[in-house]
C-alpha cells in the first residue's frame, strides 16, 4: 500500500427533495448572492429551476443567471461567465446541471477572483483561491461533485484540459437520485460508462495496491452495471438512480486511488482528444477508447485483468472480461467504436497528435507518444 | 437507500515515516502552542515521543505535556486536561496514541473553549466550537482518526458516554502503519473486533439500505479479517498492518452508514456498560458481546444473517455465520464469554441497568429494557 493523502471537504447532502435546501445551505456559509449557472433549458422543463429560484428567495440569496453551459464546456463560455460574475461582485457560484456545468463553475469561481485569464489554470497555474461553489446535480456521472476537478475545452487551440484544486471542491453538492429520472437513455448509459472508467483507470494501471482497495473498486463497478441494469428498464426506479448517483460518486471521490502506486488516466488522456476534435459525449468516447485500450493494455498487467474478468463478469481470461465489459458497454446503449460515431482511420493522425500534447502534461510520456496513442485508436475503430 | 448527509473534512496523511510530517501540518493551520497529550509512556519507549518533540522544534510550534490518559478514559483526567489547556492558552490538542487518547483529546479541545463542565459534552450539550484537533495514531481500531467522536467514562456515576460534533473532527490524522508494529497481540485482536463491530452494528440492524452499502461493509470486515491472519503471524507485515489501520478508518469514517435506515448500535450500548463496571478492554468487551448478541438478534433479520454468513466465511446458515465469527474472535485471541474475564451471573444485574439507561439515550428504548439486555448477557455467560 503506497502513502497517500486523503482531504475531501465536500459537504454531500443526498436523497429525495434534498434540492429545496439549497437555500439555507448558502445561507449557512454567508452567501448573499450567486452565481445561478445552467445548461441549454432542461432545468426549465423539469421545473428544477423554478424550484431553485423559490428556493433562493426563501432563504433571501440574491442572484445572477448565465446560462448556456453545454455539454464539454468551453473556455469562451466560462470566460464571459467569469466576467458576469466579477461585474455583479457575486461571493458564490451555484452550479444547477450535470458535471460540465459543475466544471464550468469552478471555472468560473477560481476565474473571478484573479485577474489573468482562466485558462491559465489549465495550462499549469496553481489555483489558490475560489469563490466557494455549490451544486445541485442533475446527472450521475463526473463525479465532479465531491472533488475538485474541472475539464474544459479550448475551441481555438482545440484542447481539452484540466485542472484540479481542493479550492476547486464544492462546498455543498445535493445529491438528488429523483432529478436523474428524466436523464434519456444515451446519457444514462454515458454516465455509467463514465463512473466505470474513473476506478479502471487505476485498477489496471497500479504497479502495488491493496486487496481493501481492489474490494472497493470491484463495488463501484458492480454497482453501475446493477444499477444501469435496472434503470434502463425502469428509469424511475428510486433505488437504482440513487445506488447509480452514489456509486457515481464514490468513483472519483478521491477513495479509490488511495494507496495505488504509479496510477495514469489513459483512456481519459485519448478520450479527451477524441471529444476536443470532434465534440462527442465524454462518456461515448469512453466507451469507445477503454475496451481498445484494454485489449492493447492487457498482456502489460494479466493479473489485474484475470481479476477483474473473474471479480466483475465471472468469467475466466481477461480476454473474455475485456469482451464481456464491450458487449455490456454496447448493451446499454453506448457506442463501442469510431466508426459507429463516424471517425475513421484518416482521423486518427489528429486524435493522436493531440493526445500526446496530454501525455506529456499528465506525466504519461515515457509510456504514450503517438505511435502507442494509434496504435490504440486502430483497435477502436 | 434513505436520505443522507456525508461530511467528513478530516485529512488524512497515510503511510510509513508520515508522523515526521506533524510539525508542517500544525504550521499549515497557524497552530504556535498545542497540548501534546499522550498515554502512560509506550510511546517513550518506541521513540515516537522524540520524534514528535523533534518535529514539533523543528517547525516552531511550542507545546504543553499532558500524559496519563488510560485506555477507557476518565472524565477527571480530562477535566484536568482542560485546566491545563486553558492555563497555557493552547491554540491546538495534538494526540499522540491510540483512540482512547484521541476521545480524551476531543474532550479537551471542547473543554477549552467554554467554561461549564466537559461532561456536559456527554450528556446532551451540544459542541458549538472547538480548539482544532491533530493525531497520531498508533492503534488501528476506534476510527476515531476520522470522525467527531469521543467516549469517556465518569468514574463517579460509571457511566461511559459519547458524544459527535463535527467540530471535534481532527483537522489532521496521520496513520502511519508502522507505529502498530509493537501493538500486542491481545491488543491487535481488541483493535480488529473493534473495527469490525463498527460496520456490523449498521449492517445487522437496518431496515433497509443498498446493496454498494452491503458490499463497502463487508470489504471492510473481509479486510480486517484478511489483515489479522497475516498480522498474527507476522506483527511487522507492513502491508496487513497498512490495510487493517485503513481498514479500521473506513468502519467508522461515516461511509458504511450512508443510506442506511433505522440503524442501531446495541452492541456498543452494552459493551459501554459493561466496560464502565469493569474496566475491561473495549474490543475485548465487544468481542464477547457481539457474538451474543447475533444469536439473541439474527431471527429479526434472517435475510441479514444469511447474507454475513454466506459473504463473510462462505457458509449457508446465519446460525453457522455467527459460530465462524465468534470462533475467528476467540482464534485470534480475544475472549469470547463473561466468564473469560471474570464476570459473572451476579454481575448481569448491574450491567443492563446501566446500559438500560444508555437505550434511553441512544434512542433505543423501545427496543431494549433491562430485560432484553439480560437476555443478551445470558447468552455471553
Amino acid at each position: 500500500m503506497n502513502n497517500f493523502t486523503f482531504h475531501n471537504p465536500t459537504k454531500i447532502i443526498f436523497g429525495r427533495d434534498t434540492h429545496h435546501q439549497v437555500g439555507t445551505e448558502l445561507n449557512s456559509f454567508g452567501i448573499k448572492k450567486v452565481l445561478l449557472l445552467y445548461g441549454t433549458g432542461s432545468i426549465k422543463k423539469s421545473g428544477l429551476y423554478d424550484q431553485t429560484i423559490r428556493a433562493l428567495d426563501e432563504a433571501g440569496v440574491d442572484f445572477v443567471e448565465f446560462d448556456g453551459v453545454v455539454s464539454n464546456p468551453v473556455i469562451s463560455h466560462a470566460r464571459e461567465a467569469v466576467r458576469v460574475a466579477k461585474e455583479h461582485k457575486v461571493d458564490g457560484v451555484l452550479s444547477v446541471g450535470g458535471g460540465s456545468v459543475l466544471d464550468e463553475a469552478k471555472a468560473v469561481a477560481a476565474g473571478a477572483v484573479v485577474e489573468h485569464d482562466v485558462w491559465d489554470f489549465y495550462t499549469g497555474t496553481q489555483i489558490e483561491a475560489s469563490l466557494p461553489v455549490f451544486s445541485i446535480m442533475t446527472l450521475a456521472a463526473s463525479g465532479s461533485e465531491m472533488n475538485g476537478n474541472s475539464v474544459i475545452t479550448n475551441e481555438t487551440t482545440q484542447h481539452k484540459f484540466s485542472f484540479n484544486s481542493i479550492h476547486s471542491n464544492p462546498k455543498v453538492s445535493i445529491l438528488n437520485p429523483e432529478l436523474t429520472f428524466s436523464v434519456d437513455p444515451s446519457y444514462t448509459a454515458y454516465g455509467s460508462v463514465d463512473a466505470i472508467s474513473h476506478v479502471i483507470e487505476g485498477y489496471f494501471t497500479q504497479s502495488s495496491g491493496a486487496a481493501i482497495q481492489d474490494r472497493l473498486a470491484e463495488n463501484i463497478i458492480i454497482s453501475v452495471i446493477e444499477s444501469t441494469n435496472i434503470i434502463i428498464n425502469d428509469p424511475k426506479d428510486y433505488d437504482a438512480r440513487a445506488q447509480m448517483m452514489w456509486a457515481a460518486t464514490m468513483a472519483l471521490n478521491g477513495l479509490p486511488k488511495n494507496g495505488l502506486e504509479d496510477i495514469g488516466f489513459p483512456n481519459h488522456m485519448i478520450e479527451h482528444a477524441l471529444s476536443a476534435l470532434f465534440n462527442i459525449a465524454h462518456g461515448a468516447g469512453l466507451a469507445i477508447v477503454i475496451p481498445a485500450w484494454m485489449q492493447w493494455y492487457a498482456d502489460k498487467k494479466p493479473d489485474r485483468f484475470s481479476r477483474f474478468a473473474k471479480e466483475i463478469f465471472g468469467v475466466e481470461t481477461a480476454e473474455d472480461g475485456i469482451k464481456a465489459l464491450k458487449n455490456w458497454f454496447s448493451k446499454i446503449g453506448a457506442p463501442v467504436t469510431l466508426s459507429e460515431v463516424g471517425i475513421y482511420d484518416k482521423d486518427i493522425l489528429a486524435i493522436s497528435a493531440n493526445a500526446a500534447v496530454m501525455a506529456e502534461m499528465w506525466g504519461l510520456g515515457d509510456e504514450y507518444s503517438e505511435k502507442e496513442i494509434k496504435e490504440v485508436l486502430y483497435l477502436a475503430l
